[in-house]
């Protein structure tokens, strides 16, 4: 009797890509069971790592691309295509990602998204109809006007004068002006993963919520909230679209908004996007275990990170299914995981360590776990 | 189809007794799987532990007693008298331990387990007939002297004058004088734990391979070398028992020869005596499962860890148990123990963390990680 494990993890940060994770768990696997099947579907949850895997899980391709950071200077980012040719997948923090702002240069007055309308502009002119955009991470507040200014809309003051990128100049937005956009861009469709449900403005909006991790003072938020506010009724008067009224709107300081306004786009949750283009709903199918994990897993992994999103499908296909998952940290109230559809979770720590000596030793952790756990099933 | 777990850990050192780390197995299984039948057997090996352990096994009692140390000052020992009433339990190290001495004081010239002997003597003068000792973790290196001592031998030098205790006088040594020994000790056995079966002298005897960890310098370790020579001769002459070609008499700084000579001794494996008096194999029979563990666990726990002598057991009995074991710290080449009746080793470490934590957060790391182990096999 041979047995089939799916295996289907996010990637453990800073240590191993989905696709790593499954290979060291593969090879734990066969030590305990040499004849199992493995089937890979490497996770990721619309955030970090989702390109990767979405890569890795269709067989596509990785694009490297010159674009402009969130601070104005060029940055080497990277996009996919998916196996399927037609589809493309990006990370708006590859282009526009806080990782690029440092405590001293972070200012929400001036980041802009342009790099990651670069992106997606790199896409288009390669025929792509079809964009998977993950926006987590994001170092900017500009309501997308970056992105939407490297599609080509023009954002004018008073005068016709194009305003400098960044939320902070909105206030002084008289007139969009749409007519130099891309012309491909009307076929396009953009998948938007995203898990945030925050309104463009307000107590709950993208300035208030979000700005202070971003860099914003008390003062700056006040100013972000209220441009924001009014770019939100320049769009409704100009382009009659309501992105004030939009759960989602203010995710990425607003880019959730400008994707609204200015490009044929839906939200959906990263998670059942990732899940929708791995035919991961198929492939369980197949599967007698499914082996799941992450870097780490706690109470929260059940708000939409992969490993759940797994788990519940999985228990959707095949209530009798196994799902174990794995985690370099294992955190509070992992228990409560156990009544949304997974079996058991374990940690791959050996022993008393410090995170780097940890993160490095990541792949014979989860070989030696999941070899114990394989032959526990076998 | 109720499911018995046998649960037969080790203690986990520094965090938990045997019997803790049962208790916390227990939590976890009943939250898997709430009619679950448990049978607690506390395990240890012969060493630290194994007092508490077997009184724990077995519902004895333990024994507070004010004995002396190895540096001749008081020390507060402890031993244990078995469920039985008739069979008690010591490890020499907590009269005559390592713990006892400090970088400064460690001096196994004059070392004694003059206070393992008074245990022994506090034992018998309660009736008792049958002593374990386990004899690991010494500070001494006096061929047990100082533990015949306290049982009334005679040390005498040419002079018929008492030699000062201490390995490091018995080339004083010239008599052997047995008048004044307790005269109940020739009823009674002592059943020694010990896995060492180094000699006393020599290239791999006592001094040479212990003596250094001890404190022994090069000039100290030729000199106690050369001492137990000449005491193994004069037993050999004025006793007539031989200590000098027998493996196990360089145990404990010599104190397995003085128990040979001294005493109705017999050494054994601690994993041995233990799985013995604790009749692990019989229980064994009523178990679908065990889980055992130990604070750490490594290659070298085939050698004689209880862990090992466990699954041993288990799969000596049946075949078919699954013998799970749980570990603070995984250590290296553990898969090496997948051909000696372990079917699966976890780690029960939740992330990146220092010891003094690990210690500490010991119980729900074994109950949260005996949680999934059983939620697998339910």
């Amino acid at each position: 009797m041979g047995k089939t494990f799916l295996l289907a993890p996010d990637s453990f940060k800073e240590s191993m890509t989905a696709k790593e994770v499954c290979a060291a768990m593969e090879i734990g696997i066969r030590r305990a069971i040499p004849d199992a099947e493995c089937i890979y579907v490497p996770m990721a949850d619309g955030g970090e790592g989702t390109v990767q895997s979405l890569v890795d899980a269709t067989g596509g391709t990785i694009i490297n691309k010159e674009v402009t950071g969130p601070l104005g200077t060029p940055v080497m980012a990277q996009y996919g295509i998916l196996g399927d040719g037609k589809t493309g997948v990006i990370e708006m923090s590859s282009a526009s990602g806080i990782h690029y702002v440092t405590k001293e240069t972070k200012n929400p007055l001036i980041t802009t998204t342009f790099g990651t309308g670069e992106l997606i502009k790199d896409c288009v002119e390669r025929g792509i109809s079809e964009i998977i955009l993950g926006i987590g991470g994001s170092a900017t507040n500009d309501g997308g006007t970056g992105m939407a200014a490297a599609l080509g809309y023009k954002f004018l003051d008073g005068d016709g004068k194009e305003l400098p990128q960044g939320g902070g100049y909105l206030s002084g937005l008289v007139h969009i002006d749409g007519s130099n956009v891309m012309k491909e861009l009307e076929n396009v469709t953009i998948l938007v993963a995203s898990d945030v449900t925050n309104p463009l403005c307000g107590e709950h909006g993208a300035s208030v919520v979000f700005g202070p991790q971003k860099g914003a003072t008390p003062e700056m938020v006040e100013i972000l909230d209220c441009n924001l506010q009014h770019y939100g009724e320049i769009v409704q008067q100009q382009l009659s679209v309501d992105i004030l009224n939009v759960p989602g709107a203010g995710a990425a300081g607003g880019l959730g908004a400008g994707l609204l306004a200015f490009t044929n786009s839906t939200m959906k949750k990263g998670i059942e996007i990732v899940m929708e283009y791995t035919n991961l709903k198929e492939k369980l199918k197949l599967a007698d275990y499914v082996m799941t994990g992450e870097g780490g897993i706690d109470f929260q992994t059940k708000f939409g990170k992969a490993p759940f999103g797994v788990a519940q499908a999985a228990k959707s296909v095949n209530k009798n299914i196994k799902v174990i998952a794995l985690a370099g940290y294992i955190g509070k109230d992992v228990e409560t995981l156990y009544d949304e559809g997974f079996d058991a979770i374990f940690g791959i720590v050996p022993g008393a360590s410090d995170i780097d000596a940890l993160l490095a030793q990541g792949k014979q952790n989860v070989i030696r776990t999941s070899e114990s756990v394989a032959r526990l099933l076998r």
